[in-house]
């Protein structure tokens, strides 16, 4: 059960309103690596795990904080709106980001033209859980396998890809109440890569998985004579100066290799067979069977 | 530009048809973490990338790697529907994984039932590009940022996520050919999981990208006082026993804190303001301006 | 069984083409809250619907007449892009509204890059099933439960944002024509939400239906003491103020009760159990049985 | 900023396991009526809301309670599939719902076919933010308009389809611990309807919004004449036969009328015109201008 | 405008209900070659068209008559599930074809398992604006691109697709209502291929549009060296032997040529270049400009 | 299994960077009728085949072309994104496209305006494999349906859509690189268009199939008697005019009949009947049973 206080976890209030940034910002609410798509991996990650309390806790108290993440940033969204489009020329004149750009009667419908429709049109001046494109946030983004290991590696990934673009919009704005926002989401992520990354350490340490996931299928059921086998498919060798190429593996279970010119394993591609079956009227077509239904 | 030659990369041949388990093997085709997925993942990380030669090349071998590995994905299961429904119930009492559970004059309107209807009427009897479900494989499940260290916490994610799934589906059948198939496919995981992990310790020691990515976003703009802390945000502090809550941080710049009770550092929240732009009729309603247009 | 007659239900012709309000007013064609959610919305009610005849067909009266507002939107925004982009300039130069605001040679680039690319590369002119993001249109928009009760309330709703979003797009535009059709939309949209809100009293005057939606569940398989108790889940008990907080609830069959601190009703969080099956490979791992298969 | 307790709001345990209804009941949780929708829509109105306090508190109170319902939902079905199908055979015969239907040696295989396969594949034994198709939640199931009325008739919509698929649900086992938990649901949808129709109440008391929605867009540029006239577009006047066809409007601003035969008020469909921009390349095709580019 | 007549267009009526066979011809209502797709298609390229009277006239009457369908196949599906789930097993004891197979106490849970669950929990025994695998219909499936050539090459295809799957879906019952309605859709299908085969006729008789579309690009901006060429990317040289190798091609500008061994006409692949902007963040990390903002 | 070389099949570089046109070119990439869609469908069309030999040979050749082609596209999207955004202002000085025509210190802000935006924060300057509004490319728009008549009217179409477009493209550049590229791109659809047409006669030369799709569908299932007639559902006789209304069909099995006034051949539409299940909760409700589990 979830219970709710009345103030943000950090500030969340722009200078000035920006409708074009407004857009682009949504990228970290509704985009695939925002926000909504950590909070929700978090809490299906937690509800869904069956292994030590330690972890599930960990899981929830970090999911948790992400729902104050989402708060924050659909807030913020808002505050950049806060102008309609009809009356930011003003705010253009007053100085605001668009404003420093764009002069004159022309203002408006420049940045009509420029923003999200849906903000005016849909959402009445409101965050929306789309990405910085209009597409909405759906469900494909919460990753959640039951093996931690695999999930964690989600994780670190999710913060990586999150503080990358949290760094990229950084750029895109010069606003010093948004970028005060972002020092403080930048700092979380660098966190959460660093709680994921030893989350990880423990889980291997703890012996509940390690490298290859999963790591208890039966070994002698996979074709070991190309388990640590790096295949050449393209002209050139450059990929053979990798670390990738030869030395032991990571899992230190083998050796690399670099196959210059793999062979194909299989057989000659032969027509599927039996051809058709005349019921499905696929090509070529057959006679039909005399007594078909 | 590309080549295709006429062997398969490895087997792909069942022993006996059967539609269910056809339906089930939709999941490594066109699922989140199927080959398209890896196949179209490695290709525009490669063809994107401004950096060393050797990495454009690793990539671009490994995808081109995984177009076979499409191939004979979708050919496993087009020939695992080459006995159509109407005419499984022979196969079955010859013998296939269906046939040993139904029988009798049963067994076609049952196995209608539980097959995915599309494979019948949509694709007649071939492989579809879309998950166990149905659901079509979308564009989202391919990941190519530019950075490449956030990029190959993906790869390695990817290749985690898809052995489980594999080993997970080993489960579901007893046909030897499926499961010779399956051998190589997660030997060729292992070795793409361990690829992947010794890509990340080549990018960290040529200096390309270190944790926390993006490594070059200017320090004292990161908020540093919270990038190392856990925040407990549910009842009970299990999560304190666990790595990610002191010690050194896994990035060598910090050491990790633990917060037991996290304070808001944020602001009450308050009413968004100003409340509401008349011309945009949200709620409450406003006195429309006289002049309005 | 259908019948098309050649004039249009209102006028739809624009005093000039505007290809970024044409990008716009595609929220009213296939946004969510378009005609076509609501002629599909009322087609799939009437079609499926197994009770009075007057119902039936004032659903199928008012779905028909949905198709010629499809009709009306549809054939305004081909028009509005009736000068390509590529001509757009000399309309501008005539005094659209676009015209209005950006002028002399940079005319042409600056309305490629704010209006809807697929209206020149996609449809070569015309309107497209789709927002105005250029999110396509799908059924998820259309609400046919059985429950009439359910479903009516869904349509005011409908009517509702629906008159909301031409009243928003009226604002973004003073071109007299699209205004003109506007204003006609605007009041069938009056007219609709008053014909649902309507149906709504006949729906509970007939004993069709009530509150709660479905009034035929027994009631004593409810847990009634919940039924009529507002929990307050977060800080302050401003939600204290309302209507829903004290007083008989609507249905006449009940007692609102404010609750400023609501309990747990439910056992402690436990982990999952039993902790993980072995052939899933979920964490934390598990001995393979000896005789897996 | 949220925090979490490590108690269910309510029980959330099944008397035995069963794969089937797992799949069935996942509509509850990321079906376009489910717990997710409520939760996401109710916090998105509040965070972007602009007016009363008490209306603010009210929705962020019961979208704070539906994040709980969400939790004991998704734990429901984690636990209704706490057996693995390859060992429910074992379920079966001690007396689970599908054991009481299907038994002997071919249980697994029917189970199999029956089952969610993602539930196996993808979730490892957990639940999925999808719906009982297996479509993925996506955020266009979350309504925040900015205008209050709009939206809480969108919220009474919810409550009652809601309620609705879980009086359905019910019928569709007769497990007494999932019957327990839908008998909690079941009651707190019976307060929301209420709730929501308060709500509404209050809004309309308070003079924030009425019918038509939005109330303050000028009366004067709609077309009053049509704006409570029932138009007949199918055969038959059973239609007349409803309190939409006559007597005093629902908003109490106009008479309802009866229209048996509408008459189109728009011109008759021409062409579009000009026919074609010869660098679209539609049809009919145009001669190049010579000097294009 | 259109108008409702209250006959269907042919019979619509099973002779007994079959929910499994419900959920497969959903694909012919909701699915991407379904009767919706080919409504809204035929709509849209009706409104969007810009030519001659005779072909727009001919597009909105065989679009008006594919929305009688779509009203034939709803109406169809809610009949077969007329009997609700939990009713079925005496409908299967009297016959039904899923009665048939299936017997005894056993029939409600087997048919629960195998049927569309939406079918029972959404739309309450109504049809659904979805496909055969409960995937929503979108409007991607509707193609008008104003070039008429272009289009009703799709327009041969949809009604090619459509009447296979109905050809399809008959061999998969035995039901004579249900095949009494696809001996009509099938002879309309036959009628539609031939009417846009002939459309496509009278399209280059009247010279509005040819081969290769669109064929008013100016021919001397194609590279016509390679306009004709069959270029062979697999081993072997089986694709020689068929007609578009040799000969006049079909357009007659030309002849078709084999190239066995196609060279690579582009220069090699370098890196991309400059290698990183370092505001972005990519791979290879560049230092940071002094005065970045 | 393939292979990759590292030359283009063309040339792939733009003159000048110009990250508009960037966005606008990724409908050629990952829009519905993109180079993406045809080599998805080339391949599955080719995987599934169970015909002669030289047709599955010529759909893998087309096919593996196609991935060069994807290649080459993505590759000139990166390189039209080389300047990033923030840098883009002095390539517009130095004379880009954009840079063209507009100048000053308001070229960033316009260009960040127009340009997608996740161009820069999710791929970092990379090609997206998206359409030109940002729409995920999805699977269904992969083609592949076992009935080769049906499929190669797809290709036809795919290659006509798809030459429209780069068509349209090309007149919204002037980038001398681009449209040298697009010059290769349009004589490969000539080709590719003739291709397919010509395999349509090769394959009905070969008796695999023809008109109408399948044929062999047995005849005196279908209704013959409205096979070949053309139904008039609109006002008007204009579409008596063509080809379509008379002399003898395009299969040569029939002669065409003009319908002027179709009459319904089906009943008066019907409540639908029984009812309502009461345990469906559908209107109208109905008493519940007495024993109802």
């Amino acid at each position: 059960m979830f219970f709710h206080t009345k103030r943000f976890q950090y500030n969340a209030k722009p200078d000035n309103p920006d409708p074009i940034f407004a857009k682009q910002m949504q990228e970290l609410l509704g985009g695939q690596w925002g926000e909504i798509s950590v909070m929700m991996t978090y809490l299906f990650q937690g509800w869904n795990f069956r292994g030590p309390a330690k972890y599930r806790d960990m899981l929830m108290d970090t999911a948790t904080e992400e729902i104050g993440h989402v708060e924050m940033i659909a807030t913020m969204i808002a505050r950049l709106l806060e102008t309609s489009p009809v009356e930011t020329e003003e705010a253009a004149n007053a100085g605001g980001v668009v404003g420093a750009v764009l002069g004159g009667s022309d203002t408006q419908e420049a940045i009509l033209a420029g923003m999200n429709p849906q903000h005016a049109i849909v959402t009445g001046g409101g965050a929306a859980p789309t990405d910085s494109q209009g597409y909405p946030w759906n469900s494909r983004y919460t990753i959640a396998s039951g093996n931690l290991l695999a999930d964690m590696r989600f994780n670190v990934t999710a913060e990586s890809q999150g503080r990358l673009q949290v760094a990229r919009l950084y750029q895109l704005t010069n606003d010093s109440g948004v970028r005060d926002m972002f020092s403080f989401l930048l700092a979380r992520d660098t966190m959460h890569q660093n709680q994921w990354l030893a989350a990880i350490e423990e889980l291997e340490k703890d012996g509940l998985e390690e490298t290859p996931v999963p790591s208890n299928f039966p070994q002698e059921r996979e074709m070991s004579e190309v388990a640590y086998r790096f295949m050449n498919f393209s002209e050139g060798t450059e990929s053979q100066e990798g670390r990738w190429a030869s030395g032991p593996s990571k899992d230190g279970k083998g050796q690399f290799e670099y196959v210059a010119e793999p062979a194909a394993m299989g057989p000659q591609v032969e027509k599927l067979d039996p051809p058709v079956e005349p019921r499905l009227y696929s090509t070529p077509k057959q006679p039909m069977p005399p007594a078909s239904s």
